[in-house]
């Protein structure tokens, strides 16, 4: 197995295995781990901004990455809201909320997988 | 489906779910489908040189990588052979032989896989 300290590519899936997966939208763009972690940051925050400073991550380029996830699908993943005591805020749409889910079960699928496969190499 | 010139990370093992793995040594270092390139390449072209060229790779960049993966193991992947009219050359080890079948198992049981799941989100 290789040694902890080594910077390997991707996710640790197997003891043998590593893998990466992103998710392709049906106009443009793609999800992966990371932007899957800027739609859960939202949920939990409820802002943009908060999302993005918990991330290490300037509100740029969190506004970039949310205008691409919004355009991947007809429906978008985040929707700002406006105005109201706390000065708006950011929510997930079900279209938002299902990619995470999508995400989840592909990630359960390839855990599995390389699981079973890292015994037979 | 995402548009064909736009810049997607990974293979497009399926209409909407995009992948890329490695396996890793039991030493250190790992190997994904660049790598397993270069070996194709190596055995096709009974040399290192030539394989390095034939994937714009500068000879060094391509010995570098060799090193790692002669260290993934015990056994070595690739084996200089000394000598001889032709001055020499390099062969893959049976372990060479073998990652490369590793790699095709894993990657046939990937796409697989992302085939039926990408009907499912």
């Amino acid at each position: 197995m290789s040694q902890d300290n080594e910077k390997l590519p991707g996710e640790p899936y197997s003891k043998n295995i590593r893998a990466r997966f992103w998710i392709t939208g049906d106009q443009s763009g793609y999800i992966g781990i990371g932007r899957i972690q800027l739609l859960e940051k939202i949920e939990q925050h409820g802002s943009m901004s908060q999302a993005a400073k918990s991330m290490g991550m300037s509100y740029k380029k969190a506004w970039k990455l949310i205008e691409e996830l919004n355009a991947m699908y007809d429906e978008p993943m985040i929707m700002k809201l406006k105005g109201g005591k706390s000065g708006g805020g950011s929510v997930l749409t079900p279209r938002g909320k299902k990619i995470i889910e999508d995400y989840k079960l592909v990630e359960q699928e390839i855990e599995q997988l390389l699981k079973k496969l890292s015994n037979r190499l």
